[in-house]
This record gives C-alpha cells, structure tokens and sequence, in this order.
C-alpha cells in the first residue's frame, strides 16, 4: 500500500471506527505499473463513471503501424510516465484492448494552449508534470498535485457525475481546458463528431460520437461549474471545409454554441476559492446528463467524497478478512477491482442506448455494459453470481435486452457502450447465464434459453456453419479453429445444464451432444488439443507451446488443451487416462520453457509464467484446480499458493496480467476464500486451500459464513482436513452452491504435509 | 410544360374532371437548368422527403480549392447532366447553397459495383445514362428510364417517406445499391458516421451523421422491400483501423449489422414483378422512422402516387387561374415550388430533434425546417401568411422553439435540419413574425416578443455591439456593414411593429429608434447606402454599381439603397426628394450595366438582369413597387410585367434567379395577381397590375375572391380603374391586408395607356 493513502486515511479512519472502514487497505494504484492495465482514479462500483488521470496519449497506429505502447496505456494511466495530459470520466479496468478516455479536463493557470504538449515538452502543452509523492488514491477518491503550475487536483465520483476540485495558487488565473477531441485508443479521426453549449455561465452541455473500440459510441455530457464563467473560448483544431458560424460570430471566443471534429475549449474564473466541477454522462441525450447531474450530484465535494467512500466500505465491508496488511491490501483491492467493470449504463430515468442506436426504457432493471465475457465467465461473474446476486441478474437482463436489440441476435461477446466489441471468441454470455439458472439466481429461464439457443445456433458466426456440419471449426476457416472448438463446446454443454434445470430436455440433448464436439480437435496420438482441416487432417507440423500460428487464441495448446471443464474425465481419457493426464499437469507447472515462447508476445510474459503455466490470460485459469480430478488433489493446494505468491503481489506493478475487469482479482478472491468455481453452469466449486487464516463473508441471504484456515502459511500450504460447522468432511474437494449459502463455519486444519 | 407530362396525365385528368386537378398544370422541370435550383423529384407539400434524382456527385472543394459546378448541383439535378447517380430523399428547393442528398438508392441488374462511377465512364460505377425522352415529372411523381440496364424507375412520396418503384427487364438480376457516403454538398468526410441494419428480410434500419451546411444532420432511416431479400452485401469504403466484426464474421457478404464512414450496400431479390422501396427518414431515431414508414406507407406505389396527387391538387385547388397554358403551367408551378420548403421536420408521433441536439415533443403544432429567412421573409412567409396562414403559424412555433433551443437564444437565421447554417444576414425571423402578429395570424405575442428582443439584442452576433453603440455596424466589423445596417434597421423596425401592436409602447420606442439606424448608413452627399467606419468617415473610393467589396451582401448600391420598406419617404428624403428618387428608380431599370459588374458573379447573372436591376437575387425585390410612392406610379405596372416576361419563362431554364425556397415564385403569384407585401410587418400590400386576365382564390376563412383584370395584356397592361366589389375605388396604390380576406370581386380596368 501506497503509504500517502495510510497517512491521508488514517484519520477519517479513526473517526468511524476501523472495523467499518476496508477501503482503507484498498490501493488502487496496484497493477498501475507492470501488466494489470488498472486506474488509480475515482468511482463508485459498478459505476458509470471512472475518473482518472491519463498520462499520455498514445495513438493507435501511426503512418498505419500499430504502436506497441498503446496496449501499455488501456486503462489511460502509466504509473512511469511522467506527466499528466488530464482527466477523463471513462475508464475499463485491466483490459487488454482499450477505448474510452472520455471528456477530458485539464486546470491550468498560464497562458491558453488548445493541445496536449509531449511528455518530453510537456510546457508546450496543457498538460503537466507531477510527482507520485503527491498522489494519493483510495476508492472514490484521487489527488495529485500539478506540479507545473502548482494546482492541486482532486477527484471523486458518482454513479454517472465525476467531480473534480482544482485548488489553483493564490492569486493565479483559474482556468480549465476540456478537450473533446482526446481519447484512449486514439487515432486520427477516432472522435467522428462533438459539439458543445455554454447554456449558461455555470453550465455546459453537449456531446461526441467516437469509433473506437465501441464502433458507435454516444456520450453527452452536462458539465457545471461552482462558479460562474469569467471568459472563455474554444477551437475545432481540425479543418472543416464550410462553417456558416464565423462570418456571424467570434467563434473562438465568448461562442457558446461549438462543434467540430477535435474541438477543445478553455474556460476561466475568477477568485481564489477552489473550482468544483461536476461532469454527468449520458448515452441518451444532454438532457439526461443535466438529469443525472441534478439528481446525483448535489452536495460539497467532500460530502461527495465521502459518500463515494461510504459506498465501498458498504460493498468491501461484505467481506471481513484477516492477515498480514500487505495479504488484506491484496484482498480488498482485488474485490475493489470485481466492482468496478461491469459498469452501469443507464440514466438516472431508465433510459439507455440499445444495441440497436434506439432509446430504451429499462423496466424492472439496471442496465449494464462492459462485459468481458471471454475472461469474466470463469470466475468474476460466478463471484458476483455468488455475494451479488442481484446485481449479476441485472446483468443478465441487460444481455438479454442486448440479445433482443442485435440484428444479429446474439447475445453480447464484448458489450462495449451499447456496443459489440466481439473481442476474443466463443459465446461465453451462455456460461454467464447457465451458472445463473443453474444457481437459481435468475428465474426468467424460458427468456434466456431462447437467447442462448438463438445465439449458439447463429450461423454467421465464426465458423458456426463447418461447427455444425462437422463437429468443429475447421482451421482453414479460422486461425482459432482448435479453441474455438472447445470453447464452443464448453458454451453449449452450459445450454445443456441450462435446459436440463429448466426440464427441457430435447434442448439438453441437442447441446449435450454439441457438448462433445471438443473431442473432435483432439489428437488422440498426442493427447493434444489440434486444429483440424476440413477434411479431418490435423495441422501438421504442431508445436503445442506455442502460442500463435497454431489453431489457439492466446494460450498454447499445452494450457488450452484442458479447456474440457464440462467433461474433465473424458478429457483425461483422451489424453490417456488419469496418470497422464496427472504427469501433463505436472510438466506444464514444471516446464522450462524456452523464451521463444514469450518473447515479444503480448499475451504471455515471463512474469505472467509458472513454467508453461500462464496465469496472466484466461485459458489456464481452471488448470490449477484439474489435480483435483486426480489421485494428487494436493497439487493443487501446492501451486495455488505458488500463484497467489507470484502473481499477485501488492505493489503497483502487482498483478501478473491485465485484471481484465475483474477476473484475475476474482480467481485471487475464490482462491484465498480456498474454494473455485472451475466449472460455472453446475452449482459445484472446486476446493483448494484458503490463502488467509480467516474470512468472514456476509452473505446476500443475511447468513454469515467465516472461513478458518488458523495457521495456515506457506508452510502450511497444504489442508489437513475440513469440518462444516462441526462436522467433519473427510477427503472431499468439493462443495455446492448450497452448501456455501448455508453459512456457518469452515475451518480447514493446515499442514505443512499434504494427505 | 414537359409534352411527356401532357401526355401522361391526360388520361388521369379527363377521369377526374379537368377542374380538380390543377397540378397537370405543374412542370417540375421548370428551374432545373439555368439559375432556379429546383428539382424534378417526388415531393408532398411540406413534406419532409424531397426523393429526386442527383446527377452528379461534385465535391465542394478538391485539394482545398472550392467547386464552382457545386453551386449549380445545390437540388442534386442538372438538366443537362447526362447521367444519373441515383435517386435520393432530401433536397433543397432552389437554394444558392447545398446540402442534403440524403440514403441514396440506385437500382442496377449486373455486378455489383459500390462506387458512382463517372459522368464521362457511368459503366464503371453504379450510376446510369438516361433521356429526357424517358422522363416524366408531376407533382407527387417522377419518372426515368435508367438506360444503361433499361430499368424503369418511378418516385412517390408521402411527407415522411419515399416511395421507388423498379421494374427491371423480365429475367435479369433485380438489385439496389444503397450509398450511404453520397450527398450533395458532399467533402471528404462530409459523412462523419453512418450504420446499417439488416432487421429482417424486408426492412432495414439505420442512420447516417453529416457535417454539411446544416452543422450536424441525423437522418435515420427505415427501408422496406416489397419482397425478401435473396442476397445482399456491404462494404465500409473507409479504412478504419480497428473493426472486431472481421474476426468473427464475413463482414462483406450477409452480415446485418455494418457501420462506418463511407458505408455502401447492395441488395438482391428474386422474380419479375417490379420491386418497390419505401424509405421512411426521422431525425429522432429508427425507431421513429420505423414508425413513420408504418403510419403513412400501407399501400400501393399507385396508391401512394395518387395520393400524392391529390394532395397536391388539394393545395393548388385553392386557385383557379386563366391564361395560356404557358401561363397557367408558370402560376401552377410557382406555386407549387412555394410547398417545398419549408419541410415538416418531425416524427409522427410528435417527436423531433431540436436546435440543442436534444428530442423535443411537439405540443399542439408541427415543427418545420429549412426557412431561408434572408429569401423569404420577403414574399414566401407573407404568401403563406395569406393563403395558408395556419401552416405559417406553425412555422413561426418551429422558430420560438428553434429560440428556445438556441445557445445564443436567437431565432433562426437559415433553419436547416435542426441546426442554424447561419447563412445570409440580418436577422428576418422577426419581419415572419412581426407580419403575422400584426395580421392577426399568430397570438401568442408575448412569446414572441420575447425571442425578437432576445434575437435582435444579442450582442455576439455579427456587429451588433457596435451597431447599438454607433447606430450602424462598421465597416471594419464586416465587410457586407452597409447592408447589414439597412437589414437590421428595417427588422428592427417590425418588432417596434409587433410591440405596437401588442400594445407595448416603450419597447415600440425602442425598437422605432432603432429602425432609423438605416440613416446612418447613408450619405447624404450622394443619395446612396454606404459603408461607413467607426470614426464616421464613409468608405472612399465607392463603387455603387459593384457587387463585392463595397459593403453590401450579394447585390450593389444601386440595387440595397431602396432597402428601407418600412420608411420610403424618410428614404426618398436621403436620396434629395421624390423626383431624384424616382430618376434614381428610372435610371436602375434603365442602366447599361458594364459586363465587368457581372461577369464571373455567381449572384448577379446577365440573364437575371433588367438594366442594373437584378432580380434574380433578392434585395431588390421590393424595388419596382416603389413607384407607388413616387407621381409615376403606373412604372411599376410597366416594369413588373416586363419582370414576369423575361425572369419567368415556362421552361427548363425559365427561372431568372434561385428559387430560393419559393422567394422567387412567391414574387410571381403575387405579382401575378396584382399586389405585392413591399414591407412586410405592415398589412399593407402595394398595387401593381394583375398579370393573367382571371384569378380566383378559396380564402383561409372560406370565402372567394376573384380578381379579374380582363383583356389584360403586354400592351394592356395598366390598370386604368379599379373596383372592388362594385365600388370604383379611385385612384389607390394599396389594399389591407383585412380587404382581401373580405373576399369578392376585384375588377381591373386594363388599358394600353396609363393613367
């Protein structure tokens, strides 16, 4: 933990009573540095808004190359770059691919400069340098000082308002530059379209339409200031062929009424008291920005701050754990990190963007977006499924709404701002919901068969057609054929559980047999995973540690070959039975893997490996938990402790991969509670060993459930046994969704010999 | 008239009675080569969908430098182009500037080819020959064989939506292309966004944004095919760096869901019955132009063009005029090009998209756009005023809102989509308003006052500090200073007008002070308007005969120093009494204008020129009435018949000037009947002479007046008496506005001589 956060905390801290207060041992600048792809900046969970500073602004491709360091710069902040460009209200948290960046300010007191200057020349610019001994961070709140021209900045959030406070030196020209033309994942021309109103001189309104990440992408704004306007003016910085404006008017300056391709504009005020300025977003309309302005965002900033706090510890205070503060910083940050994308979408009346570019009314429910599905199906989801469940069912309403606004009538693969991303493959919605019904936390069941069936059978997707002629994705149809396969496999088989919950069983049949089809990719001379012709040829020659070229999306075929979740004993028998499927496990943990397989690869990085075991991508994420299904079930107990050791290390380069919204943190979570949810779409969780001698969880049904593990240490890595209130559970590694629910109390007994 | 036209409708006309359907009389080829701008397409009156034939996609600028060719494809269509692009759905009526050409379709039977192709080399893009031969218009229809495939395409509208119909030849492949790069006015970029949706195999959704003379233009759209799509592709013609589609989808071939910069699709149906298209457009929403095209498009394409028809026979059939049928087709004709525009702009369920981006509900009236307020303030808004008063009242409702809605809280200067383009000077709103308050057509006066105070005070807008500082605007300010003073003066001059009225004496006050600032423009020394800078010294050297560079917005001097309706006598007093005034009228008519005042000038052709006179631009449109102030009032009797004969010609090329959203048509039927709104504000009209022997007019209130001018003739062409209602009525150069609504019957005495 950063140690300004503990000094600036530490009295509001005393002040409620530590007990109530587990924001304090969350950092936000964990994964900062390194390969999470976090933010340090303010929100509220599950918030709309994720204010943050972005330190520089890297476009996506120059002269039509890609420029590596943008994937460095997802979440907008670096924690070593050296100078801040401003703040801006949208953020996603630990991706691999980025967007957003949205509607930035920057305060400055000298003279007026419309662009972003260059980290080397940052004087050149409106942007700054700052130092991190300045920085300070805690959820729902972050401050720096702006060391060029001395001003203090903070920040604070809620659900659709971002606020900011400029304290300026004493006797300094207060000013502040809103560039509507920045953006993360720039390019030239990313912004298509912005306009802005001086409706009044506390109040702006307006709007910009991105193609970034999100192909079409609305976000109105309402912006109001403490005080009222002294001056101001505004540019569009790109060279618009007829504009009727300039002949009538002053346009850059005192002209209320903007609009442009990169339009930037700087506004002044006068007096020495601190500027507060509060941003509302909207996908809607301006006028549901001023709505959601009017409604959320009254009050001082420091009440505004304090409530953002409040609502944390609400949502961390769930969870009591004990141990080390470095154990417990890693903890609550890693929950803090499950809260942050999904993000809600919605205006403060219900409307929102559809998929479909029309306005829609939610009833009943709060709309979300930012769904990671290809990383958040495998444990954030079951986590919120588990301790959020209303706000997981919420979810699911918005992709089924998503699924009834597609013309393609999917349900979303990456739902992005009222967008499809369609990053990354498979049609991991489908385990979204199955874990759901399967768990009785969704009921509409009848709705969302029919949107996993119309998903699952839509043949215009990625090799859907050869899928269901053949039983695979052929490779020359796709580069991914091979885990394309097995993740299609794993989707249906959770259609399966689904329908099976719902007693449709010629439903369940359908998609349990579609449910094989992993074993058509694999090569049952090598026990691998293997993308397949057409014509049944399997690619030839195969390399199974490598990474690209090979039939797999980001994983190898040594880690994606376990993607069987559903049918962990036939994939054992397809790789040879129980010993070899053991000894595969053992040398993929155990690998000395040569550094042609990392080098230059964004996917994998050395730090992100424990041997051929990559941790920091999705695929392998279940693989720890597979000795369970073995006659060494304590293999798993050894080499979780070795990831949670490795990977996730509280400092700001702590995290071994991007977050990827919350999945990396939610793996972490599951593991130190010592349990895992390797398969979602049944109710059962795979045990592990706790990680932390004790947790104590509120529970969503009001029960209390602590987890014992009293000893437990590296050393102690291994369970000795289990007793569920009271009662002694001899070798089982496993418990159902039931169980958990019921409460009560676990103690694992540690040792330092594994059974 | 078009003999196509004659020999289409004959039938059709006998059926119904030669009586009921004046529109046989309309030739909407009138205007479309020369100077008018008009277009031949498939309109309803007011209607918001203009689908026309563009012939030719000309770029604004090409490597920075502007296009003259533009200017002549401002309504898409030019007679003498020989090819056509395709047929899309909104144009401008005889505008000198050029936007719209919105959704483009163009159907085709061979390969697929996303691109317009060339004028010169149709065959290489989608576009085709035609002949004139094979073109047919009327009102509410059009028609042209596409020769290069020999399709046969027919246009019909209703207000929201646009109706082809496409036979193609028997056996050949029925396909559309659907452009959603295309317009007029087009730029590299002029499309900032658009998408697409296949929503089934009948309809189609989507949007495209614009950047063109109207700021930002949303034009949604809903298409529905008379029968199944077969087959369809698509294609974003832009390059655009990121697209997650390509990875999983055949983004080119069947894919419903495409987006981007310069999208194009094609379209392709089996069978040999003819293919209609209706195209449904809103500024709201799909949802919105969905629910158009299901409000107003059940039926037929017959249906709907018959509809069409009748519609227009409705309008036109509240005037029944004599003449020759060159005379009649010009009567018919002018007034329909008066229905064009102003355009309904509003969904209809009541939802529209207002001037702050936002959607607004229409309460108790129908919102419109496009008002081209420096044209048509003149004689446009007071024929509207007269003859369909309650369409004008909801014009003046569309402007308050369009206020209420302004950043700069002004009324609009050149209404266009939403947006103000700001083109032109003044700010003549309020003369709309004004003549509608004062001729008791519009009530809710105290709004109105409010946007004409809050509009004529506004200090940002073009030169208004000084000119309420020094009583004029400098010509250091702006360089069109002379005319812009007498254009501030004289709507000055109608809100005093309108707060007399109101009984609101001290802002009458006011506002009569003000409306002598025309004086200050002045030079006494010669009688002429003249740009005058701060410190008081008139421009020097001054050329009243040039156009460009001597303080004055598209016309001279000689021509903008009778801009003073509202005080002709304080006028007449600048320019040294009533004969310099009237020598000064004489010597304008009369003048031998060197070619070095109108060669290469866009606003000032020869072929609109009468002497030094233009009137085919519209400063001077006023001018020839101006006799009636003078001891030789029978002048304007002389001149305007000479006007009507040499600026209306009953052909493609038989309009003097722009149509300028029926400023010039509306000039014609007034002038054609006999009077004529000199200054519009007042309920005064001014006497000429009636052009056509007989006029009978269905009144707003119901009653009739006809006014007959028998024998009337180029020889006989001064009104030697006249009666109203049996009552000689002397000597009189004017009539009030309540004189013709009281209906009955005026008698012209014709003679050869003058009184």
């Amino acid at each position: 933990m950063n140690r300004k956060v503990l000094i600036c905390l530490l009295p509001l801290a005393l002040a409620a009573g530590l007990h109530g207060q587990p924001s304090r041992y969350v950092d936000p600048f964990i994964g900062t540095a390194g390969m999470g792809h976090t933010f340090p900046g303010a929100c509220v969970p599950f918030g709309s808004i994720q204010l943050s500073p972005d330190t520089d602004t890297i476009p996506h491709n120059v002269g039509g190359r890609y420029q590596a360091r943008v994937y460095d710069h997802c979440a907008g902040y670096r924690h070593d770059d050296p100078t801040i460009v401003g703040f801006s209200h949208r953020h996603l948290s630990g991706t691999g691919h980025s967007d957003l960046g949205d509607i930035l300010l920057m305060p400055f007191t000298g003279p007026v400069r419309l662009n972003p200057g260059t980290a080397d020349a940052p004087e050149k610019g409106y942007r700054s340098r700052y130092s991190h001994e300045d920085e300070t961070a805690r959820p729902g709140y972050y401050a720096v000082t702006l060391t060029d021209e001395g001003i203090r900045a903070e920040l604070t959030a809620t659900t659709r308002v971002g606020v900011h406070r400029y304290t300026y030196p004493a006797g300094s020209r207060q000013q502040v530059v809103l560039d509507l033309g920045h953006g993360i994942y720039d390019y030239e021309g990313k912004t298509l379209w912005s306009t802005l109103r001086v409706e009044n001189d506390t109040l702006l309104t307006g709007f910009r339409l991105t193609n970034g990440w999100a192909r079409t992408n609305y976000t109105y704004f309402a912006i109001s200031f403490s005080k009222p306007l002294a001056d101001y003016g505004g540019e569009d910085r790109a060279d618009i062929p007829y504009n009727g404006f300039w002949r009538r008017f002053d346009v850059k300056h005192h002209f209320p009424d903007m609009a442009g391709r990169d339009l930037a504009a700087w506004f002044a005020f006068a007096g020495d008291e601190p500027l507060v300025v509060k941003v509302a977003v909207s996908a809607v309309d301006a006028a549901g920005a001023v709505r959601n302005l009017e409604a959320e965002a009254n009050g001082s900033f420091d009440a505004l701050a304090a409530a953002a706090g409040r609502l944390w510890d609400g949502r961390l205070g769930a969870f009591e754990a004990e141990g080390t503060d470095a154990e417990k910083t890693m903890f609550y940050t890693s929950l803090y990190h499950t809260m942050i994308n999904p993000s809600v979408y919605m205006d403060v009346d219900g409307r929102y963007r559809g998929l479909d570019g029309n306005i829609h009314q939610a009833e009943g429910f709060t709309n979300y977006t930012i769904f990671s599905l290809w990383d958040t199906y495998r444990a954030e989801h079951p986590f919120l499924n588990l301790f959020f469940p209303s706000e997981n069912a919420d979810m699911i309403r918005s992709m089924l709404a998503h699924q009834q606004q597609s013309a393609l009538g999917m349900l979303p693969v990456w739902s992005l701002m009222g967008n499809d991303g369609w990053c990354m493959s498979g049609y991991h919605a489908l385990p979204v919901l199955a874990d759901a019904i399967v768990k009785g936390t969704f009921t509409d069941t009848e709705a969302a068969l029919k949107a996993m069936v119309a998903t699952a059978d839509n043949r215009l997707y990625e090799g859907m057609e050869d899928y269901l002629e053949l039983g695979y994705v052929p490779f020359e149809k796709s580069s991914t054929a091979a885990s394309t396969t097995l993740e299609y496999a794993y989707d249906d088989w959770t259609l399966y559980a689904a329908a099976r919950k719902a007693g449709d069983r010629q439903l369940a049949d359908r998609f349990f047999r579609r449910s094989r089809n992993y074993r058509n990719v694999f090569d049952r001379a090598t026990g691998y995973a293997r993308p397949r012709y057409a014509d049944g040829r399997f690619k030839d020659p195969f390399d199974p540690l490598q990474t690209y070229g090979e039939g797999f999306i980001e994983g190898n075929s040594a880690n994606f070959s376990f993607h069987v979740p559903h049918d962990v004993d036939g994939m054992m028998a397809l790789m040879g039975g129980e010993k070899a499927f053991r000894e595969r496990l053992d040398r993929l943990f155990a690998e000395d893997l040569d550094p042609i397989y990392y080098a230059d690869n964004e996917d994998i990085e050395k730090e992100c490996l424990i041997g051929g075991y990559v941790h920091g991508n999705e695929p392998s994420h279940h693989v720890p938990y597979l000795y369970a299904w073995t006659t060494e079930p304590w293999k798993t107990q050894y080499w979780v402790r070795e990831i949670m050791n490795r990977m996730y290390r509280s400092g700001i380069d702590g995290l071994g991969g991007n977050d990827d919204c919350g999945q990396m943190s939610a793996w972490y979570l599951f593991t130190a509670m010592g349990f895992y949810p390797v398969c979602p779409g049944t109710d059962i969780y795979i045990l592990g060993a706790p990680y932390l001698p004790y947790v104590k969880i509120r529970l969503p049904n009001g029960r209390t459930l602590e987890i014992k593990a009293p000893g437990v240490s590296d050393r102690n890595r291994y369970v000795a046994g289990l007793t569920i209130n009271g009662k002694e559970q001899g070798d089982r590694h496993s418990v159902s969704h039931a169980e958990i629910l019921e409460g009560g109390v676990w103690e694992f007994r540690m040792s330092e010999k594994h059974r």
